[in-house]
């Protein structure tokens, strides 16, 4: 076989494993925690369904992409909770490391051009990065939402904390942004988020 | 909220049901059985590394939108192992029924595009559609290979079942169908498979 297609077949292989990294949100109908794989999936099917809402006009194939590999580095840097501050301190140095070793997997330019999807991604300043992360911060909310905010009161998470993580939503969806607003503040009314 | 963004959102929800579709095949490392999201993620991945190894030129968005969708019918319909015979004949009416109420719960416009799209898919007519059934068969073989063929041992499958199962793989990749040749022979040699 090419050398080319054994290094793109070894790193699908290879990315198989993220279906074993869990994240801290559970499945509707009060399931099991959610692994990479799944999330990742979920919100690139929403990247296409929702992408009416962008602010600024996207290039979808782009932030479906971005949405199906933002979590590969997390094989190796473990899930990092989005409320967890000390992790959130280590996490770009655990994430570059990983990204290093995973996509070089790939022949050098498929590698080189995954690495500066997940780059973009992080960067957060492309229209197509600020889409994709509107999409990385609604899909938990609305499962979030499905199970009476039970991931926020496992770990007391409060509503401020929340529009922090969301202060960034505005620059790639007005529209989503108050559809996340109003998430929120039905939330806090039925007392399954504290103030 | 407005109507339309509503049913998105309600779908967006409905869809997290196929984290819970188990297939036939394990993860890598002789895991536990793999879910039709997962499943759905890994193809949509693939189908981007490997699109340079498509016969004809496709719109790879479209590709990647079909990998995404075209096991959401599972949720009402269930998996239906490749190699159940009774199953596969029951399959396109359950499905047919599946499809129709999943896809409504949708705005109707997109309901229909998402609809067209999964019918495409089934159809086996465009370059899309060829190449997503390549990545659809490419990948259990992969993680089964890298399990010894376990899966197929499972079921006493035989490789004359597998190469039927593969017969229009050659008309998405004449070069993808000479990989899954190659990886079905070693498999033969290992004894991993019978012939």
């Amino acid at each position: 076989m090419e050398k080319r297609i054994e290094k793109q077949l070894a790193f699908s292989l290879e990315i198989d494993k993220v279906k074993n990294v869990f994240r801290q949100t559970h499945l509707s109908g009060h399931g099991r925690l959610e692994n990479d794989a799944e999330h990742s999936w979920h919100i690139a099917v929403m990247a296409y369904l929702f992408r009416e809402y962008a602010n600024e006009q996207v290039d979808i194939a782009k932030v479906m992409m971005m949405c199906l590999i933002h979590d590969i580095v997390e094989i190796d840097a473990g899930d990092t909770y989005a409320y967890d501050e000390e992790g959130l301190k280590t996490q770009k140095n655990r994430e570059d490391a990983a990204k290093q070793r995973i996509f070089s997997i790939l022949p050098t330019e498929q590698a080189n051009e995954l690495i500066s999807l997940f780059d973009e991604f992080e960067a957060y300043e492309t229209a197509e990065s600020r889409f994709a992360h509107v999409m990385d911060n609604l899909q938990p909310l609305i499962l979030n939402n499905s199970n009476n905010g039970n991931d926020w009161k496992e770990h007391h998470i409060k509503s401020a904390q929340i529009y922090k993580r969301q202060s960034k939503t505005k620059l790639g969806s007005e529209k989503l942004f108050d559809v996340i607003d109003n998430i929120i503040q039905e939330n806090i009314q039925k007392g399954n988020l504290k103030e």
